[in-house]
Protein backbone atom coordinates (compact mmCIF):
# COMPACT_ATOMS: atom_id res chain seq x y z
CA UNK A 1 0.00 0.00 0.00
CA UNK A 2 2.91 2.47 0.80
CA UNK A 3 4.80 1.46 -2.27
CA UNK A 4 1.21 2.43 -4.42
CA UNK A 5 0.46 5.59 -2.96
CA UNK A 6 4.07 6.79 -3.36
CA UNK A 7 3.57 6.41 -7.13
CA UNK A 8 3.37 9.20 -9.32
CA UNK A 9 0.34 9.64 -11.25
CA UNK A 10 0.55 8.82 -14.73
CA UNK A 11 0.25 12.16 -16.12
CA UNK A 12 3.61 13.37 -13.84
CA UNK A 13 5.12 10.45 -15.46
CA UNK A 14 4.29 11.21 -18.97
CA UNK A 15 5.42 14.39 -18.73
CA UNK A 16 8.50 13.94 -16.95
CA UNK A 17 9.26 11.30 -20.27
CA UNK A 18 8.60 14.35 -22.47
CA UNK A 19 10.56 16.64 -20.52
CA UNK A 20 13.34 14.22 -20.38
CA UNK A 21 12.82 13.68 -24.35
CA UNK A 22 12.51 17.07 -25.33
CA UNK A 23 15.89 18.14 -23.37
CA UNK A 24 17.95 15.32 -24.69
CA UNK A 25 16.26 14.88 -28.15
CA UNK A 26 18.40 13.38 -31.08
CA UNK A 27 16.38 12.06 -34.46
CA UNK A 28 17.73 9.34 -36.92
CA UNK A 29 17.85 10.87 -39.96
CA UNK A 30 18.36 8.37 -42.95
CA UNK A 31 18.81 7.79 -46.52
CA UNK A 32 22.07 8.98 -48.88
CA UNK A 33 20.99 12.39 -49.80
CA UNK A 34 19.25 13.44 -45.90
CA UNK A 35 22.08 11.79 -44.83
CA UNK A 36 25.11 13.84 -46.90
CA UNK A 37 23.31 16.85 -46.49
CA UNK A 38 23.14 16.71 -42.49
CA UNK A 39 26.75 16.08 -42.74
CA UNK A 40 27.38 19.13 -44.98
CA UNK A 41 25.40 21.41 -42.51
CA UNK A 42 27.95 22.90 -40.17
CA UNK A 43 25.05 24.10 -37.51
CA UNK A 44 23.47 20.85 -37.19
CA UNK A 45 25.35 18.03 -34.32
CA UNK A 46 25.69 14.75 -35.86
CA UNK A 47 26.72 12.32 -32.75
CA UNK A 48 26.32 8.46 -34.43
CA UNK A 49 26.86 8.01 -38.12
CA UNK A 50 25.92 4.26 -39.42
CA UNK A 51 26.43 3.18 -43.04
CA UNK A 52 27.11 0.25 -44.93
CA UNK A 53 30.53 0.22 -46.63
CA UNK A 54 28.69 0.77 -49.73
CA UNK A 55 27.26 4.06 -48.35
CA UNK A 56 30.73 5.09 -46.82
CA UNK A 57 32.11 5.00 -50.12
CA UNK A 58 29.06 7.20 -51.71
CA UNK A 59 29.52 9.34 -48.84
CA UNK A 60 32.68 9.74 -48.64
CA UNK A 61 33.56 13.11 -49.17
CA UNK A 62 30.70 14.68 -46.83
CA UNK A 63 32.41 11.84 -44.17
CA UNK A 64 35.74 13.49 -44.75
CA UNK A 65 34.38 16.93 -44.71
CA UNK A 66 32.45 16.49 -41.21
CA UNK A 67 35.55 14.11 -39.61
CA UNK A 68 33.01 11.67 -37.68
CA UNK A 69 34.12 8.02 -37.52
CA UNK A 70 31.54 5.91 -38.99
CA UNK A 71 30.04 2.66 -37.86
CA UNK A 72 30.44 -0.03 -40.50
CA UNK A 73 27.22 -1.82 -40.95
CA UNK A 74 25.91 -5.13 -42.75
CA UNK A 75 23.61 -4.25 -45.07
CA UNK A 76 21.05 -7.44 -44.20
CA UNK A 77 20.89 -6.34 -40.27
CA UNK A 78 21.31 -2.75 -40.41
CA UNK A 79 22.44 -1.46 -36.91
CA UNK A 80 20.82 1.83 -36.83
CA UNK A 81 17.46 2.23 -34.80
CA UNK A 82 15.22 3.05 -37.75
CA UNK A 83 11.66 1.95 -38.68
CA UNK A 84 12.51 -1.57 -40.84
CA UNK A 85 10.19 -0.35 -43.42
CA UNK A 86 12.43 2.72 -43.84
CA UNK A 87 14.26 3.15 -47.36
CA UNK A 88 17.68 4.19 -45.59
CA UNK A 89 19.65 2.98 -48.33
CA UNK A 90 22.53 2.21 -45.49
CA UNK A 91 23.18 5.16 -44.55
CA UNK A 92 21.86 7.05 -41.01
CA UNK A 93 23.20 9.57 -38.84
CA UNK A 94 22.13 10.46 -35.09
CA UNK A 95 21.63 14.49 -34.89
CA UNK A 96 20.07 16.47 -32.38
CA UNK A 97 17.29 19.05 -33.84
CA UNK A 98 18.35 22.42 -35.01
CA UNK A 99 18.36 25.73 -33.27
CA UNK A 100 16.54 27.92 -35.36
CA UNK A 101 16.80 30.76 -32.73
CA UNK A 102 13.48 32.60 -31.94
CA UNK A 103 10.75 34.25 -34.22
CA UNK A 104 11.87 37.80 -33.65
CA UNK A 105 15.28 36.94 -34.70
CA UNK A 106 13.73 35.03 -37.90
CA UNK A 107 10.79 36.67 -38.94
CA UNK A 108 11.33 40.32 -38.14
CA UNK A 109 10.77 41.96 -41.58
CA UNK A 110 13.61 43.95 -42.58
CA UNK A 111 12.48 47.43 -44.02
CA UNK A 112 11.83 47.32 -48.21
CA UNK A 113 12.35 43.56 -48.03
CA UNK A 114 9.74 41.31 -48.59
CA UNK A 115 8.77 38.92 -45.70
CA UNK A 116 6.43 36.03 -45.28
CA UNK A 117 5.92 33.20 -43.29
CA UNK A 118 3.81 30.13 -42.65
CA UNK A 119 2.36 29.05 -39.87
CA UNK A 120 1.10 25.49 -39.54
CA UNK A 121 -1.86 24.51 -37.29
CA UNK A 122 -1.91 21.05 -36.03
CA UNK A 123 -0.12 19.58 -39.56
CA UNK A 124 0.87 16.56 -38.45
CA UNK A 125 1.97 14.25 -41.35
CA UNK A 126 5.53 14.21 -41.85
CA UNK A 127 5.27 14.00 -45.79
CA UNK A 128 2.87 16.96 -45.46
CA UNK A 129 5.46 18.77 -43.63
CA UNK A 130 8.56 17.60 -45.89
CA UNK A 131 7.41 19.32 -49.07
CA UNK A 132 5.74 22.74 -47.23
CA UNK A 133 9.54 23.17 -46.29
CA UNK A 134 10.70 22.80 -49.85
CA UNK A 135 8.12 25.39 -51.43
CA UNK A 136 8.82 27.49 -48.50
CA UNK A 137 12.32 27.50 -49.28
CA UNK A 138 11.77 27.98 -52.98
CA UNK A 139 9.34 31.07 -52.46
CA UNK A 140 11.94 32.86 -49.67
CA UNK A 141 9.40 32.19 -46.89
CA UNK A 142 11.51 33.31 -43.34
CA UNK A 143 10.13 30.53 -41.44
CA UNK A 144 7.79 27.99 -41.81
CA UNK A 145 6.17 28.04 -38.01
CA UNK A 146 4.36 24.90 -36.07
CA UNK A 147 3.29 24.44 -32.34
CA UNK A 148 5.53 21.90 -30.62
CA UNK A 149 2.68 19.36 -29.72
CA UNK A 150 0.66 18.73 -32.14
CA UNK A 151 3.17 18.63 -35.18
CA UNK A 152 5.47 16.89 -37.06
CA UNK A 153 8.64 16.65 -35.09
CA UNK A 154 11.79 16.44 -37.06
CA UNK A 155 12.22 12.91 -38.19
CA UNK A 156 13.81 10.85 -40.64
CA UNK A 157 10.79 10.88 -42.87
CA UNK A 158 10.13 14.17 -43.01
CA UNK A 159 13.51 15.15 -43.42
CA UNK A 160 13.26 12.31 -46.41
CA UNK A 161 10.54 14.14 -47.87
CA UNK A 162 11.98 17.61 -47.41
CA UNK A 163 15.22 16.62 -49.58
CA UNK A 164 17.69 18.74 -48.06
CA UNK A 165 15.29 21.63 -46.94
CA UNK A 166 15.33 20.57 -43.64
CA UNK A 167 19.06 21.41 -43.32
CA UNK A 168 18.69 24.96 -45.10
CA UNK A 169 14.81 26.08 -44.51
CA UNK A 170 14.13 27.51 -40.34
CA UNK A 171 11.24 25.43 -39.13
CA UNK A 172 10.58 26.80 -35.35
CA UNK A 173 8.18 25.08 -33.04
CA UNK A 174 6.82 27.16 -30.69
CA UNK A 175 5.15 27.02 -27.65
CA UNK A 176 1.50 28.50 -28.34
CA UNK A 177 0.71 29.17 -31.99
CA UNK A 178 -1.86 32.05 -30.75
CA UNK A 179 0.92 33.93 -28.43
CA UNK A 180 3.07 33.50 -31.63
CA UNK A 181 0.30 35.29 -33.80
CA UNK A 182 -0.24 37.94 -31.85
CA UNK A 183 3.86 38.71 -31.80
CA UNK A 184 3.73 38.08 -35.74
CA UNK A 185 0.90 40.90 -35.77
CA UNK A 186 2.84 43.67 -33.46
CA UNK A 187 5.60 42.92 -35.99
CA UNK A 188 3.38 44.38 -39.00
CA UNK A 189 2.31 40.86 -40.58
CA UNK A 190 -0.87 40.47 -41.70
CA UNK A 191 -2.25 36.92 -40.65
CA UNK A 192 -4.13 34.93 -43.83
CA UNK A 193 -6.04 32.09 -42.99
CA UNK A 194 -6.90 29.45 -45.39
CA UNK A 195 -10.48 27.66 -45.19
CA UNK A 196 -12.60 26.14 -47.49
CA UNK A 197 -15.64 27.66 -47.10
CA UNK A 198 -14.26 31.55 -46.77
CA UNK A 199 -16.08 34.05 -48.98
CA UNK A 200 -12.68 35.69 -50.66
CA UNK A 201 -10.25 34.35 -53.15
CA UNK A 202 -6.63 34.09 -52.85
CA UNK A 203 -6.07 36.33 -55.69
CA UNK A 204 -8.32 39.37 -55.41
CA UNK A 205 -7.84 39.30 -51.42
CA UNK A 206 -3.83 39.49 -51.53
CA UNK A 207 -4.42 41.96 -54.32
CA UNK A 208 -6.03 43.97 -51.92
CA UNK A 209 -3.87 43.97 -49.01
CA UNK A 210 -2.02 46.90 -48.11
CA UNK A 211 2.26 46.24 -49.25
CA UNK A 212 3.38 44.19 -45.83
CA UNK A 213 4.77 41.14 -44.51
CA UNK A 214 2.29 38.08 -45.00
CA UNK A 215 1.58 35.07 -42.35
CA UNK A 216 0.10 32.41 -44.18
CA UNK A 217 -2.03 30.15 -42.03
CA UNK A 218 -2.87 26.67 -42.79
CA UNK A 219 -4.60 23.78 -40.96
CA UNK A 220 -4.93 20.25 -41.14
CA UNK A 221 -7.38 18.37 -43.77
CA UNK A 222 -10.74 17.46 -42.77
CA UNK A 223 -10.98 19.83 -39.48
CA UNK A 224 -9.17 22.53 -40.52
CA UNK A 225 -7.93 25.45 -38.76
CA UNK A 226 -9.12 25.55 -35.02
CA UNK A 227 -11.83 27.93 -33.61
CA UNK A 228 -9.08 30.35 -31.96
CA UNK A 229 -6.38 30.08 -34.73
CA UNK A 230 -9.50 30.90 -37.29
CA UNK A 231 -10.68 34.18 -34.31
CA UNK A 232 -7.06 35.53 -34.77
CA UNK A 233 -6.76 35.57 -38.48
CA UNK A 234 -6.89 38.87 -40.23
CA UNK A 235 -8.33 37.64 -43.09
CA UNK A 236 -9.88 34.25 -44.34
CA UNK A 237 -9.23 32.81 -47.85
CA UNK A 238 -9.47 29.83 -49.97
CA UNK A 239 -7.94 28.55 -53.52
CA UNK A 240 -10.98 26.87 -54.84
CA UNK A 241 -11.41 29.13 -57.63
CA UNK A 242 -15.41 27.56 -58.23
CA UNK A 243 -15.95 26.45 -54.92
CA UNK A 244 -17.16 22.99 -55.78
CA UNK A 245 -15.83 19.34 -55.31
CA UNK A 246 -12.52 19.05 -53.93
CA UNK A 247 -10.21 20.31 -52.21
CA UNK A 248 -6.32 20.36 -52.17
CA UNK A 249 -3.81 18.25 -50.06
CA UNK A 250 -2.44 20.85 -46.95
CA UNK A 251 1.09 20.95 -48.93
CA UNK A 252 0.06 21.95 -52.07
CA UNK A 253 -2.60 24.75 -50.59
CA UNK A 254 0.59 26.06 -48.86
CA UNK A 255 2.53 25.94 -52.40
CA UNK A 256 -0.42 27.69 -54.31
CA UNK A 257 -0.32 30.65 -51.21
CA UNK A 258 2.99 30.75 -51.13
CA UNK A 259 3.51 31.39 -55.25
CA UNK A 260 0.05 33.76 -54.93
CA UNK A 261 1.89 35.41 -51.96
CA UNK A 262 5.72 35.96 -53.36
CA UNK A 263 4.11 36.82 -56.16
CA UNK A 264 2.08 39.53 -54.58
CA UNK A 265 5.13 40.55 -52.40
CA UNK A 266 7.54 40.82 -55.65
CA UNK A 267 4.62 43.20 -57.22
CA UNK A 268 4.32 45.98 -54.63
CA UNK A 269 7.96 45.59 -53.94
CA UNK A 270 8.43 47.15 -57.94
CA UNK B 1 15.07 -31.57 -73.22
CA UNK B 2 11.84 -32.01 -75.03
CA UNK B 3 10.63 -29.60 -72.44
CA UNK B 4 12.96 -27.09 -72.27
CA UNK B 5 12.91 -26.54 -75.65
CA UNK B 6 9.52 -26.04 -75.93
CA UNK B 7 9.99 -23.47 -73.02
CA UNK B 8 8.64 -19.77 -73.88
CA UNK B 9 11.69 -17.57 -72.78
CA UNK B 10 11.36 -14.98 -70.42
CA UNK B 11 10.35 -12.29 -72.55
CA UNK B 12 7.69 -14.14 -73.52
CA UNK B 13 5.80 -15.46 -70.69
CA UNK B 14 6.53 -11.47 -69.10
CA UNK B 15 4.63 -10.43 -72.23
CA UNK B 16 1.85 -12.39 -71.46
CA UNK B 17 1.62 -12.19 -68.16
CA UNK B 18 1.41 -8.31 -68.48
CA UNK B 19 -1.30 -8.26 -71.40
CA UNK B 20 -3.22 -10.80 -69.00
CA UNK B 21 -2.74 -8.21 -66.11
CA UNK B 22 -4.09 -5.36 -68.51
CA UNK B 23 -6.71 -7.35 -69.86
CA UNK B 24 -8.79 -8.42 -66.53
CA UNK B 25 -7.42 -5.54 -64.47
CA UNK B 26 -9.03 -4.94 -60.83
CA UNK B 27 -7.58 -2.81 -58.24
CA UNK B 28 -8.23 -2.69 -54.38
CA UNK B 29 -9.03 0.21 -52.66
CA UNK B 30 -9.47 0.75 -49.14
CA UNK B 31 -9.90 2.76 -46.58
CA UNK B 32 -13.29 3.83 -45.43
CA UNK B 33 -13.67 7.34 -47.95
CA UNK B 34 -12.59 5.62 -50.75
CA UNK B 35 -14.74 2.54 -50.46
CA UNK B 36 -17.50 4.98 -49.74
CA UNK B 37 -16.38 6.98 -52.74
CA UNK B 38 -16.13 3.80 -55.03
CA UNK B 39 -19.26 2.40 -53.86
CA UNK B 40 -21.46 5.89 -55.11
CA UNK B 41 -19.63 6.16 -58.59
CA UNK B 42 -21.77 4.50 -60.56
CA UNK B 43 -19.42 4.63 -63.61
CA UNK B 44 -16.99 1.86 -61.11
CA UNK B 45 -17.38 -1.48 -61.72
CA UNK B 46 -17.50 -2.84 -57.65
CA UNK B 47 -16.75 -6.66 -57.46
CA UNK B 48 -15.84 -7.79 -53.84
CA UNK B 49 -16.10 -5.76 -50.83
CA UNK B 50 -14.43 -6.85 -47.80
CA UNK B 51 -15.21 -5.22 -44.44
CA UNK B 52 -15.82 -5.33 -41.01
CA UNK B 53 -19.11 -5.63 -38.83
CA UNK B 54 -18.16 -2.06 -37.89
CA UNK B 55 -17.32 -0.96 -41.02
CA UNK B 56 -19.99 -2.21 -43.02
CA UNK B 57 -22.43 -0.15 -40.19
CA UNK B 58 -20.25 2.90 -41.31
CA UNK B 59 -20.82 2.11 -45.17
CA UNK B 60 -24.46 0.88 -45.10
CA UNK B 61 -26.14 3.44 -47.21
CA UNK B 62 -23.01 3.39 -50.08
CA UNK B 63 -23.80 -0.52 -49.74
CA UNK B 64 -27.62 -0.30 -49.67
CA UNK B 65 -27.24 1.73 -52.54
CA UNK B 66 -24.87 -0.13 -54.71
CA UNK B 67 -26.89 -3.36 -53.88
CA UNK B 68 -23.95 -5.04 -53.12
CA UNK B 69 -23.39 -8.25 -50.77
CA UNK B 70 -20.54 -7.05 -48.30
CA UNK B 71 -18.09 -10.19 -47.29
CA UNK B 72 -17.75 -9.61 -43.72
CA UNK B 73 -13.99 -10.53 -42.28
CA UNK B 74 -12.67 -10.51 -38.57
CA UNK B 75 -10.79 -7.19 -38.15
CA UNK B 76 -7.50 -9.02 -36.91
CA UNK B 77 -7.23 -11.46 -40.12
CA UNK B 78 -8.72 -8.94 -42.52
CA UNK B 79 -9.66 -11.02 -45.89
CA UNK B 80 -8.92 -8.60 -48.65
CA UNK B 81 -5.44 -9.30 -50.46
CA UNK B 82 -4.04 -5.90 -49.56
CA UNK B 83 -0.46 -4.46 -48.11
CA UNK B 84 -0.61 -5.50 -44.26
CA UNK B 85 0.97 -1.35 -43.85
CA UNK B 86 -2.13 -0.61 -45.57
CA UNK B 87 -4.31 1.41 -43.39
CA UNK B 88 -7.60 0.06 -44.44
CA UNK B 89 -10.12 0.81 -41.97
CA UNK B 90 -11.92 -1.92 -42.07
CA UNK B 91 -12.59 -1.57 -45.36
CA UNK B 92 -11.49 -2.69 -49.28
CA UNK B 93 -13.51 -3.57 -52.39
CA UNK B 94 -12.68 -4.64 -55.60
CA UNK B 95 -13.12 -2.65 -58.52
CA UNK B 96 -12.01 -1.91 -62.01
CA UNK B 97 -9.97 0.34 -63.51
CA UNK B 98 -12.32 3.52 -64.56
CA UNK B 99 -12.91 3.51 -68.45
CA UNK B 100 -12.17 7.05 -69.02
CA UNK B 101 -12.93 7.71 -73.05
CA UNK B 102 -10.32 8.77 -75.15
CA UNK B 103 -8.23 12.01 -75.35
CA UNK B 104 -10.20 13.31 -78.20
CA UNK B 105 -13.98 12.97 -76.10
CA UNK B 106 -12.27 14.31 -73.17
CA UNK B 107 -9.71 17.05 -73.86
CA UNK B 108 -11.09 18.27 -77.13
CA UNK B 109 -12.02 22.38 -76.10
CA UNK B 110 -15.23 23.64 -76.56
CA UNK B 111 -15.65 27.74 -77.87
CA UNK B 112 -15.32 29.78 -75.34
CA UNK B 113 -14.68 27.34 -72.52
CA UNK B 114 -11.08 27.46 -70.73
CA UNK B 115 -9.08 24.41 -71.31
CA UNK B 116 -6.38 22.92 -68.72
CA UNK B 117 -4.84 19.42 -68.91
CA UNK B 118 -2.25 17.97 -66.85
CA UNK B 119 0.41 15.63 -68.97
CA UNK B 120 3.09 13.70 -66.49
CA UNK B 121 5.90 12.14 -67.51
CA UNK B 122 6.89 9.18 -65.78
CA UNK B 123 5.69 10.27 -62.64
CA UNK B 124 5.70 6.77 -60.32
CA UNK B 125 5.18 8.01 -56.98
CA UNK B 126 0.98 7.22 -56.20
CA UNK B 127 0.81 9.74 -53.60
CA UNK B 128 2.71 12.58 -56.18
CA UNK B 129 -0.54 11.17 -58.74
CA UNK B 130 -3.08 11.14 -56.08
CA UNK B 131 -2.38 14.98 -55.07
CA UNK B 132 -2.41 15.91 -58.54
CA UNK B 133 -5.50 14.45 -59.29
CA UNK B 134 -6.87 16.44 -56.44
CA UNK B 135 -5.03 19.56 -57.91
CA UNK B 136 -6.47 19.05 -61.11
CA UNK B 137 -10.39 18.32 -59.64
CA UNK B 138 -10.06 21.52 -57.93
CA UNK B 139 -8.75 24.11 -60.85
CA UNK B 140 -11.09 22.50 -63.59
CA UNK B 141 -8.29 20.77 -65.60
CA UNK B 142 -10.30 18.69 -68.12
CA UNK B 143 -7.95 15.42 -68.04
CA UNK B 144 -4.42 14.14 -66.43
CA UNK B 145 -2.81 12.87 -68.97
CA UNK B 146 0.42 9.57 -68.37
CA UNK B 147 1.66 6.89 -70.52
CA UNK B 148 0.18 3.33 -69.64
CA UNK B 149 4.13 2.33 -68.59
CA UNK B 150 6.00 3.97 -65.99
CA UNK B 151 3.71 5.69 -64.25
CA UNK B 152 1.58 5.09 -60.93
CA UNK B 153 -1.07 3.00 -61.88
CA UNK B 154 -4.65 3.03 -60.03
CA UNK B 155 -3.83 1.56 -56.84
CA UNK B 156 -5.44 1.80 -53.30
CA UNK B 157 -2.30 4.42 -52.37
CA UNK B 158 -3.29 6.30 -55.61
CA UNK B 159 -6.93 6.21 -54.68
CA UNK B 160 -6.37 7.12 -50.99
CA UNK B 161 -3.85 9.84 -51.57
CA UNK B 162 -6.55 11.26 -54.10
CA UNK B 163 -9.28 11.49 -51.72
CA UNK B 164 -12.27 11.11 -53.83
CA UNK B 165 -11.03 12.76 -57.15
CA UNK B 166 -9.94 9.03 -58.23
CA UNK B 167 -13.77 8.80 -58.96
CA UNK B 168 -14.18 12.40 -60.64
CA UNK B 169 -11.05 13.67 -62.07
CA UNK B 170 -10.06 12.14 -65.43
CA UNK B 171 -7.11 10.07 -65.70
CA UNK B 172 -6.11 9.15 -69.02
CA UNK B 173 -3.75 6.51 -69.73
CA UNK B 174 -1.98 6.64 -73.06
CA UNK B 175 0.72 4.11 -75.51
CA UNK B 176 2.95 7.16 -76.42
CA UNK B 177 3.20 10.71 -74.19
CA UNK B 178 5.07 12.04 -77.55
CA UNK B 179 1.46 11.16 -79.75
CA UNK B 180 -0.14 12.19 -77.19
CA UNK B 181 1.36 15.74 -77.65
CA UNK B 182 1.24 15.88 -80.90
CA UNK B 183 -2.86 15.23 -80.59
CA UNK B 184 -2.85 17.96 -78.15
CA UNK B 185 -1.06 20.39 -80.83
CA UNK B 186 -3.58 20.02 -83.26
CA UNK B 187 -6.61 20.60 -80.71
CA UNK B 188 -4.91 23.80 -80.47
CA UNK B 189 -3.29 23.38 -76.94
CA UNK B 190 0.06 25.18 -75.98
CA UNK B 191 2.61 22.90 -74.44
CA UNK B 192 4.32 24.23 -71.37
CA UNK B 193 6.74 22.04 -69.96
CA UNK B 194 8.63 22.78 -66.48
CA UNK B 195 12.02 22.49 -66.08
CA UNK B 196 14.23 24.22 -63.05
CA UNK B 197 16.98 25.71 -65.63
CA UNK B 198 14.06 27.54 -68.13
CA UNK B 199 14.97 30.96 -68.25
CA UNK B 200 11.19 32.06 -68.44
CA UNK B 201 9.18 32.22 -65.17
CA UNK B 202 5.84 30.96 -65.18
CA UNK B 203 3.44 33.66 -64.50
CA UNK B 204 5.34 36.30 -67.38
CA UNK B 205 5.40 33.31 -69.64
CA UNK B 206 1.43 32.35 -69.22
CA UNK B 207 0.93 36.16 -69.43
CA UNK B 208 2.38 36.46 -72.84
CA UNK B 209 0.47 33.30 -74.33
CA UNK B 210 -2.18 33.61 -76.80
CA UNK B 211 -5.78 32.94 -75.16
CA UNK B 212 -6.34 29.10 -75.70
CA UNK B 213 -5.77 26.07 -74.59
CA UNK B 214 -2.86 25.20 -71.78
CA UNK B 215 -1.56 21.69 -71.21
CA UNK B 216 0.88 21.79 -68.28
CA UNK B 217 4.21 19.21 -69.03
CA UNK B 218 5.54 17.62 -65.56
CA UNK B 219 8.64 15.42 -64.90
CA UNK B 220 9.74 13.19 -62.39
CA UNK B 221 11.52 14.46 -59.53
CA UNK B 222 15.39 14.63 -60.34
CA UNK B 223 15.15 13.08 -63.85
CA UNK B 224 12.55 15.68 -64.94
CA UNK B 225 11.40 15.67 -68.26
CA UNK B 226 12.94 13.04 -71.20
CA UNK B 227 14.40 15.05 -74.04
CA UNK B 228 11.54 13.85 -75.97
CA UNK B 229 9.33 15.41 -73.64
CA UNK B 230 11.56 18.19 -73.51
CA UNK B 231 11.53 19.06 -77.67
CA UNK B 232 8.14 18.28 -78.04
CA UNK B 233 7.07 21.56 -75.51
CA UNK B 234 6.48 25.07 -76.82
CA UNK B 235 8.14 26.63 -74.44
CA UNK B 236 9.77 25.56 -71.07
CA UNK B 237 9.15 27.36 -67.67
CA UNK B 238 10.58 27.47 -63.97
CA UNK B 239 8.97 28.38 -61.00
CA UNK B 240 11.48 29.08 -58.34
CA UNK B 241 11.63 33.09 -58.76
CA UNK B 242 14.89 33.17 -57.30
CA UNK B 243 16.59 30.09 -59.09
CA UNK B 244 18.33 29.58 -56.30
CA UNK B 245 18.37 26.50 -53.65
CA UNK B 246 15.59 23.96 -53.30
CA UNK B 247 12.79 23.02 -55.83
CA UNK B 248 9.28 21.83 -55.28
CA UNK B 249 7.88 18.39 -54.82
CA UNK B 250 6.21 17.18 -58.39
CA UNK B 251 2.70 17.52 -56.85
CA UNK B 252 3.40 20.75 -55.82
CA UNK B 253 4.59 22.41 -58.84
CA UNK B 254 1.46 21.17 -60.24
CA UNK B 255 -0.68 22.59 -57.81
CA UNK B 256 0.97 25.79 -58.73
CA UNK B 257 1.14 25.33 -62.56
CA UNK B 258 -2.70 24.43 -62.43
CA UNK B 259 -3.27 27.68 -60.34
CA UNK B 260 -1.64 30.19 -62.50
CA UNK B 261 -2.28 28.72 -65.78
CA UNK B 262 -6.32 28.52 -64.32
CA UNK B 263 -6.24 32.21 -63.12
CA UNK B 264 -4.99 33.16 -66.53
CA UNK B 265 -7.76 31.95 -68.34
CA UNK B 266 -9.95 33.12 -66.31
CA UNK B 267 -8.33 36.61 -67.38
CA UNK B 268 -8.26 35.84 -70.97
CA UNK B 269 -12.17 34.89 -70.68
CA UNK B 270 -13.37 38.58 -69.03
Amino acid sequence: MVARSSKKPKWVVEKERNRKAEANQTIWLFGLHAVADALRNPARECHRLVVTKNAADRLQEAIARRGIEPEISDPRKFAAPIDPGSVHQGAAVEVSALNWGDLTARCQPEPGKPALVVLLDRVTDPHNVGAILRSAEVFGALAVIAPVRHAAPETGALAKTASGALERQPYLRVRNLGDTMGQLKDMGYVLVGFAGEADDVIDTALAGLPVGPIALVLGAEGPGLRDRTRDLCDLLVRIDPAGGFGSLNVSNAAAVGLYAAARSLATAAK
